[in-house]
């Protein structure tokens, strides 16, 4: 099987002029941690961020949303109740959703919610790293928010997650794999310094929640979003000398990358 | 009605000067997106945040600030309770306080919020995009925090509704319109890059705010924080390469703006 | 009394070198404004950031972290709650615990909290400015998160509160002052622009609570964070023109900062 048949170059490339003409609405309920920066890469990238997550208001708002992003970096009480409303919109309305279960399996109350949350209704992605991937698909769990396995141990167990739930399932790491139990992806664009700045994972959460509004396949959203953001990656790296301008560098070059440069870059392996 | 008659280049210079002087404490009731970039604006500004927002401190704080800043941008239960209470403290002892009415119209219960905040005490300042304050105004609701609506087209209805609430309205856009019912300060600095950068009209609220317990006319206030973020956006995008690098510069010029220059580059139209 | 016979350079270079080395997890239960910010810091320095904030998985999670901090900048009932399960599991494991009281004394509620949680268990370094320092001494209370106190004034204040608690008291400032109402430690570096970023005394006590969790002795851990901090800050003012890109410099700097030139550039006076 080889990776770039499935999914190609120039429908990565394709998605992302495809998400800048139509700049989805993209709501995000999401962590304390990161919520600005989110919302600060969705709208580099050509996408419209609104987090909404109250439990009055989430969900008739994923009914107008042309993406959901549920992150459980820091839930809450009342935000648990708000995903629980958002997600059963989405799947009602048919509005795309990705889950981010942040810390799943190394935390006994948000590994509960997340398996609820996936019982609700089908997520069109589940992004997280290769620990939590393995909690969720019935492994042991990680330490919190850090992979302690690696994406190439989790490749299995991803393809028969995504086969349970009919899902697409993306596991970042140095290369990152997406698959959707039949297809996979492989993608290994990025740098090490995109672990030393938060949110970059739940970040391309929420872009691929993007993609996924202005793109049918959600494997080809995933992979998009996740070329998108490392092939960015790249070129930050150059203009940086740490992490603090790094992330400063990365925003700019989320909202320069061309369509073409995209496809021309991307190195699916 | 000469625009530049009604408020003049020389105020809005002053008014920096004085809040430099002070150094107002800017109470702010915001949300999760925005409270970090929101308080380092203000530090860049010269002002003093404090973000005092659950039901138990609001309220006795409100009392203590030099200024209120309410924002619906994430309201929650218990937020919406510190609101309550900063708003009808700031009401009884006569602190300004000024509303962000967060993408009001397109969602219900905020919007619901906003109208019970606007009777417990007239705010000095109410502030929103073209979309927000057609939607206060009884006009229809934008998408979300977008705004669909143009400030030209909104001019008339702001102008109402300053009237009914006894309030200054500011709406934000490429050239930004301030009225009290009466008179009117359209301001034609900034940058589109402003509108990449998440939270920029909602630290403009915070500014007003800041502006407002130092300048007893609230039009002047209001002018003077719309003119001094602008400004500065002119100059920072000199400093800058995309919209990362942009919010980087906004706050180093925000930091070294001087009134006399605020003054010479303001654009009055 | 000589300060820098108290606490040495080197054992400041060394503690950096095992931060580096062991990467500990330190769990923030903090406020809103700076929980990015301060993951950002902890990761440029080498720590694990992990936000876990909720009353379901804060206890449970303060067992398996390397250190905990609890932060009252924002505190809501829910985090209040949070805090307690934290401190007390801390308490239980032997899990080092950091108290950073945010705007004790201007504040009624928080100042409650702040006493309640030193009840419950006590914390291996209280860290604040000087108006907190002297609220929680039973002294006046400062006007929210400004400081009115000297730090030099907080100087006895700081030993009788560090005698009483069995705590290291660590007072920001122009010069940093450390004690642990035997020992004290004063450290000079650091720049004024420290002051015009929010949540540089907030990420401090994160990295008090990171460098906590891998050196024994309280007094040098809180030592070596504030070195660490206000050396990269030294380094960093160098190449920055304002608040903003001074907060992008410092996490490059606190990123590449070594071990022997943090030994070599600390100034105990």
């Amino acid at each position: 099987m080889a990776a770039t048949d499935d999914v190609s170059a120039e429908q990565i490339g394709d998605a992302l002029g495809e998400l800048r003409h139509r700049a989805p609405l993209v709501q995000c309920l999401t962590n304390i941690v990161v919520a600005q920066w989110t919302a600060n890469v969705l709208l580099a990238v050509g996408a419209a961020p609104a987090m909404v997550d109250n439990p009055h208001e989430a969900g008739p708002f994923a009914d107008a949303a042309g993406g959901v992003l549920v992150n459980l970096g820091t839930p809450y009480d009342d935000t648990a109740l708000a995903m629980r409303s958002a997600v059963s919109a989405a799947g009602r309305g048919g509005t795309p959703w990705v889950l981010d279960p942040v810390a799943a399996g190394a935390l006994a109350w948000r590994t509960d919610l997340a398996h609820e949350l996936l019982a609700v209704a089908r997520p069109a992605v589940l992004r997280g790293n290769a620990s939590e991937v393995m909690a969720l698909a019935g492994g042991l769990g990680g330490r919190g928010v850090d992979s302690l396995d690696t994406p190439e141990a989790a490749a299995s167990t991803a393809a028969a997650l995504a086969g349970r739930h009919g899902t697409v399932v993306a596991v970042s790491g140095p290369v990152d794999h997406l698959t959707d139990g039949k297809r996979t992806v492989r993608i290994a664009n990025g740098h090490p310094w995109l672990t030393q700045v938060t949110g970059v994972g739940c970040a391309l959460g929420a872009m691929i929640a993007g993609f996924a509004a202005v793109v049918d396949d959600p494997l080809v959203a995933a992979a998009a979003a996740t070329a998108t953001l490392t092939v960015a990656a790249d070129e930050a790296s150059l203009h940086a000398s740490g992490p603090g301008s790094f992330a400063v560098a990365l925003l700019d070059q989320l909202a320069v990358l061309a369509p073409h440069d995209l496809a021309a870059r991307v190195r699916l392996v």
